[in-house]
């Protein structure tokens, strides 16, 4: 490594680059941004987060200087509870709502007293460590008090932006600082880090003012209850439904466990508002005529333990959806969560209730720039490099086109295209990718962080195709013969039941092949118990290959007597 | 059931309902209208495909007077071979090339003897047993050869569209037949029974005719080999590939066993053509220049066994996917499969090539009617029921909804929603949902039908969750006393390599567990090995979920020695 470079690494977890966690070296020196989770995959079965694979900075702990939060989202803070230990309790700095949810998530897994908050607000200006000097400034996201960050660096200056929009009418009155934006620029940017989930989205953006008035124009006219879901944490859609119930004099349940949480923080710091009186309990909910209730609640992306997957399940004690409400999905499905999502819609309308949703009812914007805004930001800050990330492979692609499809100002080699763990180096003419950091999926399943692995991954797989098949036996320690079964359990095979004449087949199998490899074991040799198994599971194997073309796990249970 | 009914029903498969199968019914007499299969859902681990159940056709094979098929699509003729003796191998009608795939089906299956296959033209009129007459009409889908049907019965005329569009200026040159329509409309139908997918989508569905000038257009400019891929059923679409070809001199390919096998089929019958020399062989594309190759191929699903995913996967020997390469995925992700889309369009992009892809790129339409084409249609029927179908819950209220929208046409009870099993009669000023019949999924998991039932995909579903752990005992048949073991085996729960530790628990917990045990088999009581089967399953399931907070699946194996 060059020492008077800048050196920046996404870290994974799964799917999008780098969108989970950033790595900021000069020097010596490392500064952390974001510290997220992401959601497991179809095929990661059975896993219930994804984290970041820290292995890069294993024995680096005492050059962390910080970890530096832009936004209060699960996959930029969700991390910090399972990782903060491993990276050594660095000092953590955000604006006060992102310090305020991530010493929510710290205080629940009992790690407060171990670490140091510093809150910022946008606007100010602080060092860290030698090399470092931070300047974050506003960006208008889905949830308030988010940022992005100027790290100037005797390298130069790198500005990195992740979700941030340019919305001129947000929610909180504070659309994205475009005048620090364009400050910056003036100050010939080395690198620019910057979101690129939606440049697939021609246009900009619309701004979240709209769902405002979508909102309106259905509590104008809902003849009962309103029930809308959101994610948890997209406060600024909490404060929609808040403003246009109390226009239109409807009280507010909010439903869902993180979504109570969430927006406890929210209003604790200010950054949600209600009148007094506006919100009440879920259980108060029956003493009020339905059309003086509104209900902002989880589940927007059909989970099965959420709100709003709950009422369409008849599960929910305090909401039973009827004829007469109106349900409103505030979000867009999740690459992988349509097909649970539509579920959920149909059985509303099973239920009785209307359901609005969808891309053309108005009633959900995106929290990322769309390509407009993109190609915006980089004529404002014209850095030397760009690094587009928080996307897939093709998004970066896109980018990359997007970017050299605007006149003469970039060329390829000035865009970056990388993979979780692509180690970047810039300088004043120098940009390029210069090696690889180890980044695998680490797992949290239950309360375990990292036993679940790959290989109890692939298992998992294997079993959830064709299932599993036990062949347990006794055999004589001596002869190798048959003492004991061969007993045949299955599960996930084969309804046992129904299919006596399978397993006795099987049975049979088994049978034949410790008779065969008897003469084997006869005399002086000791039977080989790995053997015996490997004989089975290939014989077993093979046959029900044959009978059902399916290839269930194949555990043969060798017990000597 | 009211005689002088008209009764018809859809049955199941999985998800949109009414989609593979209906039974159309008047008095002692049955026409089937389809048979296709449904791909399983998500959470059907290891299932194939999925069939509809025919439980309430069973004992009335003897009525079923005809098998009529619409069009040649895997979801209306797919389940044809399976099912076709359990429905007592009526006759099978339909055009020529629906009955060109069908029996290619059959003969794969053996059962090319069993059947007598009809050939119709859209614009014939048969008769079919002594209540039913049958008037095929044409109309544009992405498959050519696709007809609607109007049904004359003594109770009054049904119609009946699944898959449509009115395409004016299809692939084929042959539009959807407006004036039979129109005419069918004069007859005063009794009821329509209409596909209604895309009754979300407003405006109409562009035609086909806007893909070829996209492919034009790539074709013009593309510096190397062009790959497309789609539906190996879109025969259209493989038309235009090849139209393409032709006119700007590249030779094509056809990858894939599915596309060759159709392709095939539809050339043989002339639905498919091609210039003598613009096919070639997979093996023989290496030997002509980059730029005048096109390979059409499967896997726009992204199925990871398609020729797409393996040449993303380099493991398509043919192909080779290279800088230069323009790949085409001309088809829209099912609900379900956006993330192995995405995969794949991933991968291609690491490799090197343009990928074209997505709802901007013009390089697919839907072979399904828009809001506005729905309309159009009842403004030419007028019908007086209707039945939407082909579309999940929420698009049959939609369906509904719109049908109220126009204007004073139609009433709440004039619209009916259904779902799959639901019997509904109809006679001039009745029209309603009489009552259901048994509808459950049937699946096909290798080479058989119906073994594989809802306990075995729900066993699977838990494996997939947790994985599975087996206690092995063996225990004195008199005392009950711990002889041999435990030993503990487990696949998807926990890596055993890395989990001594918890394992050696594990079997503390059990010895503890017969030890306590031990007592109540003492004296003249045998050993009851279910409750010593229950105690441990007990006791390790609750270590376990304290340890670990999983449930894998305990299987106890106790052997009596």
């Amino acid at each position: 490594m060059a020492n008077n470079r800048l050196r920046v690494t996404p870290l994974g977890g799964a799917g999008e680059v780098g969108r989970n966690m950033w790595v900021i070296e000069y020097d010596e020196e490392i500064i952390l941004l974001d510290c997220g989770v992401m959601f497991p995959e179809a095929e990661m079965l059975g896993i219930d987060l994804v984290l970041p694979d820290i292995t890069y900075l294993r024995d680096q702990q005492h050059k962390i200087k910080a970890l530096l939060l832009t936004h209060g989202h699960e996959d930029h803070i969700g991390s910090t509870p399972h990782l903060i230990a491993d990276l050594g309790f660095p000092p953590i700095y955000g604006t006060p709502l992102t310090i305020g949810m991530v010493s929510n998530k710290l205080k629940e897994h009992r790690l407060l007293d171990k670490v140091t908050l510093n809150r910022f607000q946008a606007g100010d200006t602080f060092t860290i460590g030698e090399h470092f000097t931070i300047e974050p400034f506003h960006v208008a996201h889905s949830i308030p008090d988010t940022v992005g960050f100027g790290v100037t660096t005797p390298a130069g200056l790198a500005v990195y932006l992740t979700d941030w929009k340019f919305d001129h009418t947000p929610v909180d009155g504070r659309p994205t600082d475009i005048a620090k934006i364009t400050e910056l620029g003036h100050r010939n940017p080395l690198v620019l880090i910057t979101d690129c989930v939606r440049v697939e989205s021609r246009g900009y953006t619309p701004s979240e003012a709209t769902i405002g008035e979508a909102f309106d124009n259905i509590y104008a006219t809902a003849p009962g209850r309103i029930i809308i879901a959101t994610f948890a944490s997209n406060i600024s859609r909490v404060q929609q439904a808040i403003d246009s119930a109390e226009a239109y004099g409807r009280k507010v349940v909010l439903a869902g466990r993180s979504m109570e949480n969430n927006s406890r923080i929210a209003l604790d710091l200010g950054y949600l508002r209600a009148q007094p009186g506006t919100l009440v309990r879920p259980n108060e909910a029956g003493s009020y005529p339905d059309d003086q209730i509104a209900v902002v609640c989880t589940g927007s992306q059909g989970e099965p333990m959420a709100a709003l997957a709950r009422m369409a399940n008849k599960d929910y004690t305090h909401v039973k959806i009827k004829q007469g409400d109106t349900v409103v999905v505030s979000a867009t499905p999740i690459p992988g969560n349509e097909v649970s999502v539509s579920r959920v819609i149909n059985n509303l309308f099973r239920l009785g209730a209307e359901v609005i949703y969808g891309s053309h009812a108005g009633v959900h914007v995106s929290g990322h720039a769309a390509q407009e805004e993109l190609k915006m930001l980089l004529g404002m800050l014209r850095p030397e490099f760009v690094v587009p990330f928080h996307g897939d492979y093709r998004h970066l692609m896109l980018y990359r086109k997007m970017a050299l499809g605007m006149g003469t100002m970039y060329k390829d080699e000035q865009v970056l295209v990388a993979e979780n763990g692509s180690i970047m180096e810039f300088s004043r003419g120098f940009g390029k990718i210069v090696s690889k950091a180890p980044v695998g999926y680490v797992y949290v399943d239950g309360t375990t962080v990292g036993d679940v692995g790959n290989v109890v991954v692939r298992d998992r797989q294997m079993l959830a195709r064709d299932g599993i098949l036990m062949v347990v036996v006794g055999i004589d320690r001596a002869t190798g013969g048959l003492v004991v079964g061969p007993d045949v359990v299955s599960r996930g095979f084969v309804y046992m039941r129904q299919s006596d004449d399978l397993i006795d087949a099987t049975k049979e199998v088994v049978r034949n092949t410790l008779g065969g490899t008897n003469g084997q074991f006869n005399g002086d040799t000791e039977v080989d118990t790995n053997f015996v198994n490997r004989k089975i599971k290939d014989a077993v194997s093979e046959f029900l290959y044959a009978r059902t073309k399916r290839r269930p796990m194949i555990i043969p249970v060798v017990m000597e007597t």
